[in-house]
This record gives structure tokens, sequence and C-alpha cells, in this order.
């Protein structure tokens, strides 16, 4: 049997990235459920929403592959949201648990960011045009949800944490 | 009892990646050794080295808190790595493993920048300079690890495994 391809390796991380983006969508309702500041469930709310968003455009992306849409189990996501999970069920003052929250989903965003930024490199090399304009639409809302998190606690919910102390 | 505030959280967030630092030690020599490219090859073992003195940073950041250093497991890292592994059983062409290794290596630099930010962050408004200097070095060497990387992908590695297709 020939050996698997760049090609093979890009539709891996596809059905990886398809996965991983269920996953938050089913972890994103909980996490802003546990946010206590109003500004932060608002974020999570809204982040839901552009993921969907970013499962449809994977989805797209496998159409345009001719391809069917379908995930591959993400271990690394999992992870991340079992420690996440696990955080939220511990006993922290309200504040430091924003502060926890946000902490989680910045570990989130982050392993997006370099999953999308992988699939762009790939997708370029392998002239993938079409997808990896989808895949850029994705990893700049990424950025921004991050630089959005970074913003909710460095403008108050960090300082709040630490004045319980 | 009282809640758990966020010198709390900043604890466990230090004993978390004081066993994800860990977990990569053991991670990289296998990368290395599964690396065909030579540069590549170096660049892991290079960041072994920077890895333990990673490990050494935060026994210090410990030591300065009045703290015993341990380690708290770490799912998101054991999940990243857990990935990564798998990917290594695959039977890719050499250059495309290459490209993997280095998506692989990317998602554990971008979920380290995300742990060693919050602390930093933490750290900042806890007041805790002394040990937020020693993370800032520990997080500069994560950026520019992943720099390497991107460097090192951009500058011929998909390249070649977009060219053995």
């Amino acid at each position: 049997m020939a050996d698997k391809t760049l090609h093979d390796a890009f539709l891996d991380e596809l059905r990886d990235a398809y996965d991983l983006e269920k996953q938050i969508v089913k972890a994103l309702p909980k996490m802003a459920k546990a946010a206590a500041a109003v500004k932060l469930r608002a974020a999570f709310e809204g982040h839901l929403k552009e993921t969907k968003g970013q499962v449809d455009r994977l989805e797209q992306a496998f159409r345009l592959l001719g391809e069917t849409a379908r995930g591959k189990h993400c271990d690394g996501m999992a992870g991340i949201l079992k420690e996440g999970a696990s955080v939220m069920e511990e006993d922290f003052d309200d504040a430091t648990m924003d502060a926890c929250l946000i902490a989680s989903a910045q570990r989130v965003e982050h392993y997006e960011m370099a999953a999308y930024g992988t699939l762009i490199a790939w997708g370029k090399v392998l002239g993938y045009k079409r997808v990896v304009a989808l895949l850029e639409k994705s990893l700049m809302q990424e950025n921004s949800a991050d630089k959005k998190l970074t913003g909710l606690a460095e403008d108050g919910i960090n300082q709040a944490a630490s004045a319980a102390l």
C-alpha cells in the first residue's frame, strides 16, 4: 500500500477540526452557564453562534473537496475540555471562576488557531484556494475571540478576582 | 470552607504547567526520532533543552512562592500528545510525516502559550513580579519555537510534502 500523502493528512486534519468544533459546540453552553459576569456569558454565547458557523464552513470545505463531512475523534480537544470541566467543579469565588473560565477558553482558542494555521498552510501548498478562504475566516474569528477574552480578563475580571483575596 | 481564590487558581495553573512541561520532556525525544529532516530533528532536540530549562524555571517559581514543586495532571497536554503519538504511527511519506510532526508540535506550543499567558496575567494582578519575569522568559521561548516551526514548514517541508503527491 502506498504511503499516505499530504492530501490524506489534510483530510485527517479537516476531520479532526470538524470533530473538535462539534465538541466545543457542546461545551460552550456549560461555560456560559458557569460564568458570573454578564459580559463573559454573552461572549461565550456569541462564540457559540460563531462556532456553529465554523462547523458549517468545514462542511462546505468537505463538499469542495468532494468528500463526505465526517469527524475523527480529536483527543487534544477532548483533553482540554475535560480539564475545563473539572475546573468548573471547583469552589472558586465568582470572579476567580470567571478568570478560570477565560483561561480554559483561551486554551481552546489557541489550540484551534494551531489547527487552522496548519490547515491553511497545507491548503495553500496543495492549491485548495476556496477551502483556504473558508478556513481563514474561521481563523480570524478564533483570533478575535481570544483577544476579546483577554480584553474581558484585563478589563476587570482579573482585578476583581485578585480583590477577593 | 472558604472559596478558593485567584492565588489558589494560580498555584493550580503552575502545577498544571509543571506537569505539562514534564510530559513534553518525555515526548520530544520521540518526535525528534520520528523526524526525517535534519533541521527539524535539531529543532526538536534544541527545544528539549529549552523545555528542561522551563521545568527548572517553574521550580524556581514554586520556591519564590514558598511552595513545594509538584505537578497536577494536565489532561489537555495528555490529549494533545496522545494525538501526536497516533500521528507518528501512520504510514505517511517522509516529508508529510515531518509536516505532521510540525503540526503536532505547534498544537503543543499554542497550548503552552495560552497556559503561560494566563499565568503571567494572573501573576501581574497578584503582584508576583519575580515569578512573572520567569514565566515571561518561558513564554518568549514558546513563541520563538512556534515561529521556528512555521519557518521550517514554509521553508521547504510543506512544499516537499506536496511535491510527493
